[in-house]
């Protein structure tokens, strides 16, 4: 057997691959330094580092607002090429910012919104703010590279179409990338809420992490699966609903109707909705999932007690998820993240039990550290992913070349 | 925006990719189908297969025993450049093949054996089932090109070595590669009985499928995944456990112990195992699996009530897994996949009901096709992968260039 040809493997780095590095590193990277990480000869190394500043997708260091400080010789990954406009649809808010190519927030609107409200109306208020935050940082609609939205309900991602959502009344198959077509030429983007905020956890926080599952416990649960490094969607973007997995708790007679039809969900005992029910139900006139998660970090008795039992349905099926998947990291966000350490208490407890000890002997439970941002940052990190794949970023450098 | 463009992404179709459209099809291409199915220009297409063939990776048609009637001008996948030998280790029982490089079985061995007797004992069998297998068809242990294993465990994919397996006593950390190491100067892979048994499926069964679940239901119970068309094996290989999650069973006071030392697992009620159990403690004196599986078929009524439980436990747990993971097939082997329908129909059943139906609209539920023969046909297919990377091949071909 033929033992592994290192100058095989080399050649299989495209401009695209030494791309990919300068999105990694923030201070840059010289001639040199990416000699000595690709392992490439001197020659190929300036070939290719000539064909990614003639295409403008690497710039000198001295020519960065954030790097000029640098002496000559360094170079950077361009996040001024361009900006992308990227819309976080909650169920009953959004956030909508304009971010530069190295996925960092330039400006923001946040509003709250209904998301059954309808896709008209809540895509009117993004494509407002959409307008607002190119108008406010003097920017034309010719220099947006992509569009990114996500969503709190299942993605044909090929489509960009929401389908079947279990709580977006009226987007059924509603053509979201559709609607901004008119004003814009640039692909968009839509994606599960949690498969964005995964993304967004996985490439800033664990980026050496292949497999993690991010929960967001807000109004729903969800989870999102970063594996192999890659957003798992499934294979019909309906991949990671924890949320319907149905659970028996003991001192529970009859279980609970579920959003989705069925009895004994996951979050009809433990999503934020349910919490707000059963608070309600205890004489508590709480209105908002927010006012529930104040009512448990104020210390109320049935408020901890209802979300020490969230926690524990939580834990049980987080610990399926982990027997199932196996992930090094979980990251915990949405509302519910946010009443105490009990929760993270309570989830890590049932999931250290009950998950096999090699599933968890190297496993993280951490809270997420980008929610509520973590959407966003992720969505523009899979939009710049797709704008400068290897294919694509060898043609903007014939384009280059050809033009000179 | 750019639009995609078309001779940028062909220029990422490397020799390594062209030895792949071979590996698919048996009766060969020729040089027009290979412009046809690629887009490359003919001049390239003659590159890179007159390397290939220069390599001794592809032949003439011509010259295979499989399709020397054809005429001249087409060639084929050489899968007769060296040979295979792999084993599939189970719980009771091995099987050892000499496969060709097209993943075809030449010849097998097989025997029954306790993988509790431990490694020195198990492999002392598989080695001697590999040199008969080399001896009884004149070949050398030099015209081996790669050995694989499956082990009914998980198994650091890294170093080949089982981790912590739940029944395989005496094999924790074992360096399995190293056995052979003396004898054979190949790469040795190691997988997990099921992960194999899934990428057999695929490969040869669904290879248009990205998303494919296996559920071996033998004397445990385990599940191999394929996401976006790769193994997903897991932080620690410990992926696919369905097994040991925990559920509740209306009609049972006391949770039955697991192997695994936790009480009321998936295969504490529906492993081949748990059913023998059952039946004893009913008065049969079943001593095996494969004797409580003839008794379900004889129609023996008790044997026929804990069978039918076992198929809604599963499909509980296989409906936490479809929602969760969100597959296009659900392949189900092992030996209680030979029951009878009822354990289809009864699985079909509850992961209709209990899954979204955005997961089961297009989901297929199938018998393994493949089995007992899944795990050797996948186990080939992922060495055969791991020979032909693009890296390797580029290799291959300058080598052959450089010898002429």
């Amino acid at each position: 057997m033929d033992t592994t040809n290192a100058s095989a493997l080399r050649a299989g780095l495209s401009p695209g691959d030494i791309l990919g590095l300068f999105r990694d590193v923030s201070d840059g990277l010289t001639k040199t330094e990416v000699t000595r990480h690709t392992g490439l000869s001197r020659t190929t190394v300036n070939q290719r580092l000539d064909g990614l500043l003639a295409a403008g997708l690497l710039i000198p260091a001295s020519e960065d607002a954030r790097t000029k400080g640098r002496p000559a010789g360094r170079f950077v990954f361009n996040r001024e090429r361009g900006v992308l406009l990227v819309a976080d649809i909650g169920a009953t808010a959004l956030r909508a910012a304009l971010c530069d190519l190295g996925g960092e927030v330039l400006a923001e609107r946040e509003a709250d919104s209904d998301v059954t409200s309808g896709p008209a109306a809540v895509l009117t208020v993004v494509e407002r703010f959409f307008t607002e935050l190119l108008q406010g940082n003097g920017l034309a609609p010719e220099q947006v590279l992509g569009i990114g939205l996500d969503v709190p309900g299942p993605v044909d991602h090929e489509t960009g179409r929401v389908v079947s959502p279990p709580i977006m009344t009226g987007w059924d198959r509603y053509d979201i990338p559709g609607w901004f077509a008119p004003r814009y030429d640039c692909p968009v983007l839509v994606d599960k809420d949690v498969n964005a905020m995964a993304y967004g956890e996985q490439r800033l926080r664990y980026p050496g992490v292949d497999h993690l599952l991010m929960v967001k416990i807000g109004t729903g649960v969800g989870t999102g699966l970063i594996a192999g490094g890659r957003v798992h969607r499934g294979a019909d973007g309906a991949a990671g609903d924890v949320g319907h997995i149905q659970v028996t708790v003991e001192d529970v007679a009859e279980p609970p109707l579920c959003r989705c039809g069925n009895t004994g969900c996951v979050e009809a005992y433990a999503g934020g909705w349910a919490l707000v029910r059963d608070l309600r139900e205890a004489g508590h006139p709480v209105a908002t999932v927010n006012e529930a998660v104040q009512l448990v970090r104020s210390g109320d008795l049935t408020a901890v007690r209802l979300a020490r039992r969230a926690a524990r349905i939580l834990g049980g099926a987080i610990a399926d998820t982990v027997n199932l998947f196996n992930p090094r990291v979980i990251a915990i966000g949405g509302q519910l993240a946010h009443t105490d350490e009990q929760l993270f208490a309570g989830i890590r407890e049932v999931v250290y039990r009950r998950s096999l000890p090699l599933a968890t002997r190297n496993l993280q439970i951490v809270r997420s550290a980008l929610d509520p941002h973590a959407g966003i940052l992720g969505l523009s990190h899979l939009l710049v992913d797709g704008i400068y794949t290897p294919e694509r970023v060898h043609a903007f450098i014939e384009r280059a070349g050809a033009g000179r």
